[in-house]
């Protein structure tokens, strides 16, 4: 059963889909989202169903199924529950995420936030986060604090983002330090958590950390690119959100940095209309900004790729491989 | 060292202060929250201590101590930890519900909501519950379990809470549902997780926990009392906020059960002027529902009493009766 969860590639014969080497495992976790939100309020349940139900790529479970799958583990029932955890701290931030960007949609749907109002999204955010480390804090200490450690350093990434909002003086030493709190840092625990629980080695555990780290990074950007070259349809929202919200992103960064006067105008807030936007968004595909930041994305698939080329080949690590291709050329 | 923290009753000489029992305990308690809300991002650190050191009566960390104390306990370290864990997930739920409510105030001073915006305040609480997880998280299964229990209930009774604002219908068993859900869950489970830590048999955990419940519901009525009866130099907020945000406090939902029209009126939000607020809150005050509220107070006081009759008598089971009697007297 793939319980709703799309594949990664649909149109590929040659690259097959590397959902497909943990498949069973991705229908536990599907399983233990379902019975981690259910709750007496009929009403909590259904805001989180919202979007646990509503797709996801489910990236951050299945890095971290892959990652035990690789270090040859076989204790499925604590993967899966440290699998679900990540996704469900994942889906926290978004329903808290779109309260802050006043976000109109998400996964192609009206938002929870435009759905339910501003009391149940936010109730339900801190419900997914209790759940999460619900799962989470039956492990060891180490997993307890490297799972506290990812979740704060999402907060702090959210706090150092936001004293960054339409400010264009954020550099890209600053830009990659948000990027790595904001997002990474769960790819990175969810890779390293994988690794610990199958039993790998230190030294493994911390390249499959550092996997995580620069694969999330790489994802990110390719996040960001999306935002400016994409359809409504493949993001699921409208495109230029990050422009519009005033979100250094790194194509925004980089449009700047090229002297790109109406990106920094429409970053900064000035003429914030829908022509504006669009004449914005246009300035930056014209400048090579799109091809910078792949460029940036490409080099965190390397570092990625690297890590793993530093661990015994097997099946799983071939996926991998292919994980990272997938994602730095994606366009969904 | 006080660290801050005021005595529960200063007036009295007979009654002494039930803290007194657990001075070096709570000092720990509090250079523990210090400690926990230290972050990369200043920002972060100063919106959590612009609440954790702006007072507050630690109250749930007071009932984790005494009740470990109680039951003999001597591995101080684990219950400052879990003491420290039940404030901050208290607080995190502040910083939520001064985002749900608007709230201008909070212990005397303008709401980190209200100096710091929707944004970093919302981060800001779910920066506390990470904290407060990532200490409870490495106690045993059982611990992990009570602790997310009483989490999720404080999620289900504020949307339980949401779906009766301004609802005159709402009865006084779904009130005390409300208020188990919201309030008591967190005594309960200090309470519990206090004597369990101590190493006290089941049979008295469970005593402790009932305690602990009826004490939260019997706090929380005299929360209710004081949002009519109280002044804003002892509430550290206006009077009347619960009639004002149509939120259904017991001496509300007794007024309107006594046919009280006008504070029928204000609680569904017609004429919300300051005016009207004031008559409805006089006619509360002239109807006798005060003094009912008083009396389901005492009840559940003596409730909370005959739990602890029922264990071996010893000082710090006369502090903790002492704090029955502070709490459902209190004008604090």
């Amino acid at each position: 059963m793939r319980s709703g969860v799309p594949p990664l590639r649909k149109e590929s014969a040659v690259i097959a889909d590397p959902l497909e080497l943990v498949r069973e495992e991705m229908a536990l976790v599907e399983s233990r989202l379902t019975c981690a939100v259910a709750s007496r309020e009929k009403l909590l349940t259904e805001i989180c169903l919202h979007l646990v139900a509503g797709g996801g790529k489910r990236l951050r479970p299945l890095v971290a199924l892959m990652a035990f799958k690789m270090m040859g583990g076989t204790r499925t029932e604590a993967i899966v529950d440290m699998a679900a955890a990540l996704e469900l701290i994942h889906t926290a931030t978004l329903l808290h995420d779109d309260i802050i960007d006043d976000g109109e949609q998400r996964r192609g749907k009206p938002s929870a936030y435009k759905c339910y109002g501003l009391t149940d999204t936010l109730v339900a955010g801190d419900f997914l986060f209790i759940k999460a480390f619900e799962f989470a804090g039956k492990f060891d200490e180490r997993v307890v604090q490297w799972t506290s450690d990812a979740c704060t350093s999402l907060t702090e990434g959210e706090i150092l983002q936001s004293s960054y909002v339409r400010n264009p003086k954020v550099t890209l030493k600053e830009y990659i330090e948000i990027v790595e709190r904001k997002t990474a840092c769960l790819f990175h625990a969810g890779a390293k958590i994988g690794a610990y629980l199958a039993g790998a080695p230190d030294e493994r555990v911390r390249i499959l950390g550092d996997f995580g780290l620069n694969l999330g990074i790489c994802f990110q950007i390719m996040d960001d690119i999306l935002d400016v070259v994409g359809t409504e349809e493949i993001l699921g929202k409208p495109v230029g959100m990050d422009l519009k919200d005033g979100n250094p992103s790194l194509p925004i960064i980089l449009a700047i940095k090229m002297g790109k006067r109406k990106v920094r105008s429409a970053f900064e807030g000035n003429g914030g209309s829908i022509p504006d936007l669009a004449t914005a968004l246009e300035e930056i595909k014209k400048s090579g900004a799109i091809a910078r930041a792949h460029g940036y994305s490409r080099r965190y698939a390397l570092n990625a790729e690297a890590c793993l080329r530093r661990l015994p080949f097997s099946e799983h690590r071939e996926g991998m491989e292919r994980l990272v291709d997938l994602l730095v050329d994606r366009t969904f």
